[in-house]
């Protein structure tokens, strides 16, 4: 199989996790004889850095050629403390994935066994917790109206979603139930807002096209407390885009840490894939960043985008009998990890 | 000291619960020679069957008139799922807000000792943990414009904040901090939203009058995410009504259960003061709510609306002997709790 892969490593810890999921990426080709070609792109503060603009045009067209995009993360807390900043390494993010029209994020929790241990739940609260989030991504409160009014004294934000964006995500979380657990938790807060409303309406009507599975509509405080209280009670959840970003990030700690999480993002066109966490500028460079999310953002990328599924579970049974032998990096190391199987990112992304 | 209270049971357990925290405030009216005298008003669902409206006026009046509400809960399956209904329990909830201006909600997270094993958090992660979370109550996504556009094809809600807003919340949690841990964090998502970015630009400008107290900003997925992983790290938390609501649900299950936590609403005139739980229409008339959160509301309504502190503490003591003696409602039961010691809502709350 021949395809071009674009590598947009962005900010942070971007760079160091990306080296190791390409590497993973270069491996696989050659054991399974495909040809995968590598392209860079740039996108967020080092973006801003060199041009100017979060997002330059000829990163976009990379992207839009090419078969498959393994992402990093974008941020720079130069920007969170300066509330008003024009331009922010986000914003090309947030135009990725509306220019690619990348709607759909899916985001698998699964705990690895070997690593019950690592997470501040209890293992019997967790063992066996396996959920499917499709957190949609390119509408709500990220894409509507903002500004200020009254000489910078008030500032709004536009929550919106209509009918085809709840639709299309919707289907795609009921036919991923149909090959699982066959239930759908619709996460809103439709005792409140008019958008969550509509959401939970459409998703009503979406759900009688799926009769074997069983749809649960659910408020967004009642989610975020169940999944700490009873993770295994869900199996796919489909929820909005700002709800979404909360809700997986809190998932994360089912699965031990954010280190651990991929997540494909996919739409109309090309798909990509990058870890939960973000550019974590307090470890960048220190060479202790957990790259086994990129790696398994390139498995995910090798089974939805390539149709690869032995390659990437041959990457997935890697990642597990790396882990089976003791070896972790700091973030998911627990108390009886032998100190010389904590390695620095780089080791990590060669075992 | 004589003083009048406006019982507030609402929908589902909030009457069976506040009927418990309404006999507390009795004995302890008896015990310290207090006169304390109620009325009872209506809201929610109940209100609207009887009269159509969730707030009758009658009820807001009452509330005026008193020195400090005890409020159960509202809510219906019945409007849950029917995302059309244009009258909703909720309405009433949130126009007793905004009328009464209880713009400061303030949920302290604490576990009693004697409930460690009954959260799904690792005790070793838990143990000393006690946050206190003010949550704006009376702006933000919650009453901001909301419609339907493109003949009800797309609908949206306004989140909105103004200076002032933001201000008079955050000089609360920095008062507070200054009397405990002396850290506020400030939750936002001034990432992507410019009404948090206006949040943050306050709350930094607000900081500079509390030289002792440090301040943090954090995402609020960041938060979602580090409130699982190390629930010790945060003191003082302030945030916006929708992030509130989202994160003191989660943070719940540090307590080990819904079932524990009280809030106090607070702002321009007469306070009130609730569980954190909902109506909880599953379990409504089974007897077997916890009415300790409607006891702890109870205790906070001494301490904070009368300045009655022994009394208060004398409550919170009480409570800590029940479950020192081993008695538990089936929520925060553990599979240590002997049989005979599981208590239903009423006797719990004589206990
Ligand atoms: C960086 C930020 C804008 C982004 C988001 O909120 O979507 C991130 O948190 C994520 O989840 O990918
Ligand atoms: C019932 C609902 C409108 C309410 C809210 O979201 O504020 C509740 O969840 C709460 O936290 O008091």
């Amino acid at each position: 199989m021949k395809k071009k892969i674009v590598i947009l490593p962005g900010d942070g810890i971007g760079k160091e996790v990306t080296a190791c999921g390409k590497k993973v990426l270069e491996q696989v080709a050659e054991c399974f004889g495909h040809q995968f070609s590598f392209d860079y792109a740039t996108i967020g503060h080092e973006a801003i850095e060199a041009t100017g603009n979060p997002l330059p045009d000829e990163s976009l067209e990379k992207m839009k050629n090419s078969d498959a995009i393994l992402f990093g993360a974008v941020g720079h807390p130069k920007y969170d403390n300066d509330p008003t900043a024009k331009v922010r390494p986000e914003q090309g993010l947030l135009k990725m994935r509306k220019e690619l029209g990348l709607y759909a994020n899916l985001r698998p929790i699964k705990l690895f066994d070997e690593l019950l241990a690592a997470s501040s739940i209890k293992p019997e609260i967790l063992k066996g917790a396996d959920i499917l989030f499709f957190r949609e991504l390119t509408g709500d409160v990220y894409f509507g109206e903002r500004g200020r009014k009254e000489q910078g004294a008030t500032a709004y934000d536009t929550m919106i979603y209509s009918r085809y964006e709840v639709e299309r995500i919707a289907h795609k979380a009921f036919k991923a139930a149909l090959t699982r657990g066959k239930k759908v938790t619709s996460v809103d807060k439709a005792n409140v807002l008019e958008s969550s409303r509509l959401w939970r309406e459409v998703v009503q009507e979406v759900a009688k096209q799926y009769p074997d599975v069983t749809v649960e509509h659910m408020f967004v405080d009642a989610a975020a407390m169940k999944l700490i209280q009873n993770p295994r009670s869900f199996d796919v959840v489909v929820t909005g885009n700002l709800f979404g970003d909360i809700l997986t990030d809190e998932a994360s700690q089912i699965a031990g840490s954010m280190g651990m999480l991929a997540s494909a993002s996919v739409g109309d066109t090309v798909g990509l894939y990058e870890p939960i966490h973000g550019s974590a500028h307090d470890i960048t460079g220190k060479g202790i960043a957990n790259p086994l999310a990129s790696i398994l953002s390139a498995a995910l990328l090798l089974d939805i985008s390539f149709g690869l599924k032995e390659e990437s579970e041959t990457v997935i049974k890697a990642v597990e009998q790396t882990l089976r032998d003791g070896y972790r990096t700091r973030d998911i190391a627990d108390a009886s990890t032998a100190h010389e199987k904590i390695l620095g990112t780089e080791v990590m992304g060669n075992v």
